[in-house]
């Protein structure tokens, strides 16, 4: 029988030296949960095919939009309808994300760039 | 274009007055993100077609499985797939849960009872 398993973010933060890294914790129905550690500034990117999640567990998140910036905190959220340019940006602190999103999604979206990761870990 | 829509999970929970009725408050890729409070003990159930996942936003979650039983804490998730009877369950306290599962999830998966919420409202 498929095994439930239970998962618990800040001992998975644990096992992220790395920013702009994000790491698999769970998977169903296609989709990935992915955390990252972030801090600093993101490249411009927009997914083509895919819808994706943020969810800010530790710190506040800049979400900047072409038109605007969405300041995100703890226990929020916002989802970038495919297509949307958007760059993910901190200020100061380290910021924990949670992320859902499907398993095809590149990080950078349409960009390759040093900040591409393919192989993404599962934690 | 399509906006990307900021939601705050305590103002979300602030519009729900009824356990074990689910709300969505968002949507990507063919999936709902929904919450609900719940208090006491659901169903045993399980989804055929369709993995679940829960994550603990406030409180303590019981999740028994027919072999065992789960404690599912404050940020902490648990992933049940697909096939998996499962029953979720609180102590004393009323649990914020979040979840994450396809549109066509159904909350007592293939069980009907008073406990089915059918027409889901979004909040």
């Amino acid at each position: 029988m498929p095994y439930a398993e239970k998962i618990n973010l800040q001992e998975k933060y644990k096992l992220i030296n790395e920013h702009w890294s994000p790491k698999i914790i769970g998977e169903l129905n296609g989709q990935h949960v992915k955390i990252a550690k972030i801090s600093g500034e993101f490249t411009w990117h927009s997914h083509e095919n895919e819808d994706e999640l943020f969810m800010v567990i530790k710190g506040t998140l800049f979400m900047d939009f072409r038109d605007r910036t969405e300041i995100v905190k703890e226990g929020e959220i916002i989802i970038i309808p495919k297509g949307v340019e958007h760059r993910p940006r901190t200020e100061k602190e380290e910021v924990q994300i949670m992320l859902f999103e499907p398993s095809s999604t590149i990080n950078t979206g349409g960009i390759v760039n040093e900040l591409t990761k393919n192989n993404i870990e599962h934690i």
